[in-house]
């Protein structure tokens, strides 16, 4: 008996990523760089745009703010007259916990791409979802707090391994922690080994000047990176 | 034309509710009560668990430990000779950030009801999903920490609204942080009226008794509380 040998065309298959893959066209058609940036509720992402983004040389920044609901974080950033468009996943989509490619691009419209170099994507807080949606990004950054404990990479691999670049913020916070700063390095390694990291205090400013560095390597980028 | 009315029986559709309530039933005959602990990661659910669970005088609990993968805080609990079970979201259900009544319902034959008073389930560390499905518990519980910032009832309502109690916990680092207590206060109001709260460190052990006498007094309760 003659058999056809079936071909499977999984990527083909995945709605989330043919959407993504759309996202990233249209990114890339308006020359814009694009970074989906996650972690838990309360460590630190809107202050980790507010002390940057009006003040990256030569890179002009819009913000995707995904929550929930409500659009405080769109607030605060609007007040440095960076462009902020708010998507909310409450009513639209059912009170999701992570942005997906269809969302994003519900909000591509919205979206001033002539006029900025880089779109920063503020994810929900959330570190399990979030790092499983592609949603046309070219690099994804995580940041975990160290408030958050050491263990958080063994908890939660996926997200360490999903991203190019770890964040460990609230480093002013060590001296009066039970913390072992060297001990969450090591948990990084082992599901993520050598994956970059950027050691700082968004609130004393320790370190920021490797985080601004950073986005203005990912803007100035000629191709994409991931 | 006579119509017969259509009686919409909504809850029956609920396929989660209907196994929260057979849980409930299980737990109900083996006289056991159930608090459902949730938080975001790192907020501190497993520290306030090992502080009190080997101190409650007269209530003999037990955990369930739901997390995406891993077994370390049930590790860490059962060193103190308190029955652990884990529950894991990822072999099993996919990586699914939140527990829901099925995943629960897996585990009864594995606890020990007989030997228990009082069982705590350790959901996912996640503010959104975690607050839609119902277990099959008593009471539901939310940890929030000072150091997420006093924004997260106004961004995460649904968790903060679930609950019948909010712990608000790391208050020894207040001193060191740009948090307004009473500020984090007044946004829980505006989401959940009077809902209770207990102010504490699980680091210091400052209002503790709080906490331990809460739970002492789930257990000692003759009716459901929810």
């Amino acid at each position: 008996m003659h058999r056809t040998k079936v071909k499977v065309v999984e990527e083909a298959l995945d709605a989330n990523n043919t959407i993504a893959s759309a996202n990233r066209s249209d990114f890339d058609r308006a020359g814009v760089k694009v970074v989906n940036f996650m972690s838990a509720p309360g460590a630190g992402k809107t202050t980790l745009l507010e002390r940057v983004v009006a003040d990256l040389p030569g890179v002009r920044v819009g913000v995707l703010e995904g929550d929930v609901q409500g659009s405080m974080d769109a607030d605060r950033l609007a007040s440095l007259h960076v462009p902020v468009t708010q998507l909310n996943t409450d009513p639209s989509f059912g009170g999701e916990c992570h942005l997906d490619a269809n969302m994003v691009r519900s909000a591509i419209p919205a979206l001033p791409l002539d006029e900025i170099d880089l779109l920063i994507i503020e994810n929900v807080g959330n570190l399990v979802c979030p790092a499983e949606f592609r949603v046309g990004e070219d690099t994804r950054v995580m940041v975990t707090s160290v408030t958050e404990g050491e263990d958080k990479p063994l908890k939660y691999p996926l997200m360490f391994r999903a991203c190019e670049l770890v964040v460990i913020n609230k480093i002013d916070l060590l001296p009066h922690l039970d913390f072992d700063l060297d001990r969450l390095l090591y948990n990084i390694d082992q599901v993520h080994p050598d994956v970059e990291r950027i050691v700082l205090s968004a609130r004393t400013g320790d370190g920021l000047e490797a985080w601004r560095e950073w986005l203005i390597g990912v803007a100035a980028h000629e191709e994409a990176i991931a």
